[in-house]
């Protein structure tokens, strides 16, 4: 079998600002980074009043539904007839790069290049907001050494440390041993990069002035009197927004038939709102008439902040979604072990689709116009696939067959046009909830409204938060779920359309900066570790070429 | 006064290509990162066959010397008597950029641009080796975690983890807290990036495949019964050469009056030996007919380990040396202290040149023409400035005055001519000692004929420690003195020239990927902290320029 790094490294490449001239840029318009990436420069002011199509999937099982992949074939598929399109995809993370799950620049013929870059360090926006992120942790520990003149209480420092790699030792650390002289002694740890509080408001920021100010408003922790400390008292917004000057701005890059592609930010879909960046998001929609972008994990999650916090904060307005599901991956939710995913199985297929019909019923109460893409794999059978076809059509929806990782563009052409058709239609988006819900109402909202819950448990505090941060003028923020991605419940074994479940509160967390409460329904791994045989292992440099990368 | 970062910013650049192109460079022959800035692309192999010039300095004092001013404007001068010169510096690190330091790209008129670029994230470099170096880090503990094959002992785990950030608190850490599933709980601690081994095997190296063999035999730590495990047993230098893959090319900017500089690498210049890259300098020889380059630090430590470890590995030969000088340090330490050395003091002058004749004489033992460079300051007397040239002139060397920083390569036009003269000696380059020399008279070798110890007296193992890596095949290596850099002693109090003294060797250290042993003699500081009140603080972005850095 091919991989996708021999397709990716077998592909000519055009130069950048060949694919930047498409969105009708010039050379003074980007700032390059080698010969096939570039930065775009920040007085670049388009004139289009682009359509925006997201692609969102059903609930991820280890099957795959290749959400990435397809968000890149509809871009390309879209142009194959005859649409001026683009997509917005988020930056991979180094760390999962050399663990398992290899690299994110999608798969088979619907790839961006270059493929070794983006998945390495790229024009190093995750570095940025590394050094950006660690500076505050620094200057923290500094103020402490020196006195703690805003008296931070020691025991409630919020604010840890990242790194852009799995590292499980880091998760819970003592630091400032070794005496006196090496600050002071206390509990911290480390974060994976893309979990930083500076990955989302990188993200949701539109500007440098707003950068600034969100970085300003970051909570760093609290004073023993229950005030908060934010990092424009420890001094340290101005620093941390000369490091990310570049890193605000989207990098252009193209996929493997040359369509122009922003690959910016990359925040968790967990403990942040998993999307590419508000500035590439605007952006693209001034450069190109229809703008295909992906959010995080399932449409419970992903689709949901997407609508609920990025469009919202950004004034954006969806004009189509996608679903994506696999035949595969409907068999596993319903009912199926791993193992035996390649017999047909026609029963299980219908079992499965309620995952898909409850997210495609999600989107529509939104009021976004919604398609499935039923990203085919070589051993779906025809009565696998007219079962899927036929749940869904109940919805009013079309699921369409799609070819893009064996046939480029050509492959989703079907798909391109019905996402066209769609994106004519009158929407009537709108949001879950109000501004002015109060925080608890809001997560009871999402959790009733999306999940399906019969009941929302708060744990001991939560409410106290909530009503603490409401009396300190959070009210308005939205709410950011931190769920597990396999289920809609907070159970992930719990596959297909769970309902009439107690989804619990465990705790919540204000990210003041980003501009969202989180709120957490399970453990949160925020670092993850490697596996006993990481991909690091087998990647490698040979006569000059990186080897081993997937 | 007009800052560094002022006359930076009011500059105009040209274009990279241009600057480029006074090498004969074509557009394919760069990799641009940005319009100012690029990396030099792999295939590029020059036609020159350059001369070698090192600008190294006196102790350094709190006074100042000006070395990498005096190296930018020794380029320029050379330009402008008309002479086909370029410069090789280091990269500055981040670290001290927030702290009291601020940046390293020279300053008045002689500086290099982007100024603001080149002190923060550059073309990436040093997160590059932050990330493979933290790769193997991370590696290292999940081999624990999942086993332990290779038998590593948990208490002999000689590799750390590294941020390009001055961070106090992570000097002395624990990590693997809160349970097995966190890993191994054992010591552990972050030096700063400039200190890692990785940094300097990237700046010895001389090509990818010499890069990837250096990386494999890092000695992480030993077993219990002492035998060494290494990079390779953990199988980690494949990726970690993938992550360094772009680092290991030169990066190519331009001074304030547009003569090509390469910028690549910063090793630190007390555990390694704080010279710029072997393929950076290699690659500047081939594309000028002089490169002008410098080393960390004092000529005892920067020159002695250019001299003995870059030039002895690397197979260069300098063709001069110049030392770079001010009055007022040499009023230092001549015994003034720092408040008193804006008035005359002639006798001080004298009695400080000691330090200066001792460095000039060290060079001249290596068989490298030298002469002298006076950084001039505006307080400097002709009485003082005369005293300098009489002490010198008993070496049969020259002392130039220099006024770069004021007037750039005009400036220093006459330390041009006298360079280029020194070049065309016939020199009798050599090094202090042979490969075959045990490692503990190599030691010796250093310190009685450069820093003129009496004696030199090892701790209770060191010596023990250098007996078995001989049997263990590394007797060869050259060694890496960590001294302090104000004194010729241990003792950085001891101004001027002291000898006779005793210097202590308190540990040594393999650094068997970057091919040296150091020697310690004295406290070793790896994780510098930030100050009381950090440059951090008064570090912004205003209007969308960077203000605060310097």
């Amino acid at each position: 079998m091919t991989t996708d790094l021999a397709i990716a490294q077998r592909a000519t490449l055009r130069p950048i600002a060949d694919v930047a001239a498409t969105l009708g840029l010039g050379s003074d318009d980007i700032i390059p980074y080698g010969h096939h990436k570039a930065k775009l420069a920040p007085h670049v002011t388009g004139e289009r009043d682009g359509k925006l199509i997201l692609v969102t999937a059903i609930s991820p099982t280890p099957a795959g539904e290749g959400k990435t992949t397809t968000t890149i074939g509809l871009a390309d598929a879209l142009r194959t007839v005859g649409a001026d399109a683009m997509a917005c995809l988020r930056e991979p993370s180094l760390g999962p790069c050399f663990g398992v799950k290899g690299g994110a620049t999608g798969g088979g013929y619907a790839q961006v290049l270059p493929m070794e870059d983006i998945n390495l360090h790229f024009t190093g926006d995750f570095h940025a907001i590394t050094s950006a992120h660690n500076l505050l942790s620094a200057m923290i520990d500094n103020h402490l050494h020196w006195g703690n003149a805003v008296g931070l209480d020691v025991g409630r420092i919020a604010w840890r440390r990242v790194l852009d790699m799995n590292d499980r030792a880091l998760r819970d650390i003592v630091v400032g041993l070794g005496g006196r002289k090496n600050g002071v002694t206390r509990e911290a740890g480390f974060d994976i990069t893309v979990a930083s509080e500076v990955m989302a408001i990188l993200c949701l920021a539109t500007g440098v002035e707003d950068l600034k100010a969100r970085l300003s408003r970051i909570v760093v922790g609290e004073r023993a009197d229950g005030t908060l400390v934010r990092a424009a008292d420890i001094d340290a917004s101005g620093a941390m927004t000369a490091l990310l000057a570049e890193a605000i701005r989207p990098n252009i890059v193209q996929t493997l038939e040359g369509t122009p592609v922003f690959i910016h930010g990359g925040p968790f879909a967990n403990i942040a709102h998993g999307c590419n960046s508000v500035i590439a998001t605007n952006a693209a929609l001034r450069l190109a008439d229809y703008v295909v972008t992906e959010a995080g994990f399932g449409a419970d999650l992903g689709a949901e902040k997407f609508f609920n916090i990025k469009c919202r904060k950004a004034g954006l307005v969806p004009s189509a979604a996608v679903v994506v599901a696999t035949v595969r991956a409907l068999k596993m939710h319903g009912g199926v072990p791993r193992g035996e995913l390649g017999s047909e199985n026609v029963a299980a297929v219908r079992a499965g689709a309620a995952n898909l019909l409850r997210h495609v019923e999600n989107v529509q109460r939104f009021g976004v116009p919604v398609t499935v893409a039923i990203n085919r794999f070589t051993a779906d059978t025809e009565a696998e696939l007219a079962a899927v076809a036929e749940a869904v059509s109940g919805l009013g929806v079309k699921a369409i067959l799609c070819e893009h990782w064996a046939k480029g563009g050509e492959g989703a052409a079907d798909l391109a046009r019905e996402v066209l058709r769609l994106t004519e239609s009158e929407g009537q988006f709108h949001f879950t909830y109000p501004d002015a819900l109060p925080l608890w109402d809001k997560i009871e909202a999402v959790a009733k409204s999306i999940y399906r819950a019969g009941e929302v448990a708060a744990a001991p505090g939560v409410r106290a938060k909530l009503d603490a941060w409401e009396a300190a003028g959070f009210g308005e923020l939205p709410v950011c779920m931190a769920k597990t991605q396999s289920s809609f419940s907070a159970d992930p074994t719990r596959l297909g359309a769970p309902e009439n479940f107690t989804l619990p509160i465990r705790d919540v967390r204000l990210s003041a900066g980003a501009g969202f409460v989180v709120a957490l329904t399970g453990e949160l791994m925020t670092m993850p570790g490697l596996p006993r045989h990481p991909a690091a292992e087998r990647i490698d440099v040979v006569d000059g070429r990186i080897e081993g990368l997937f």
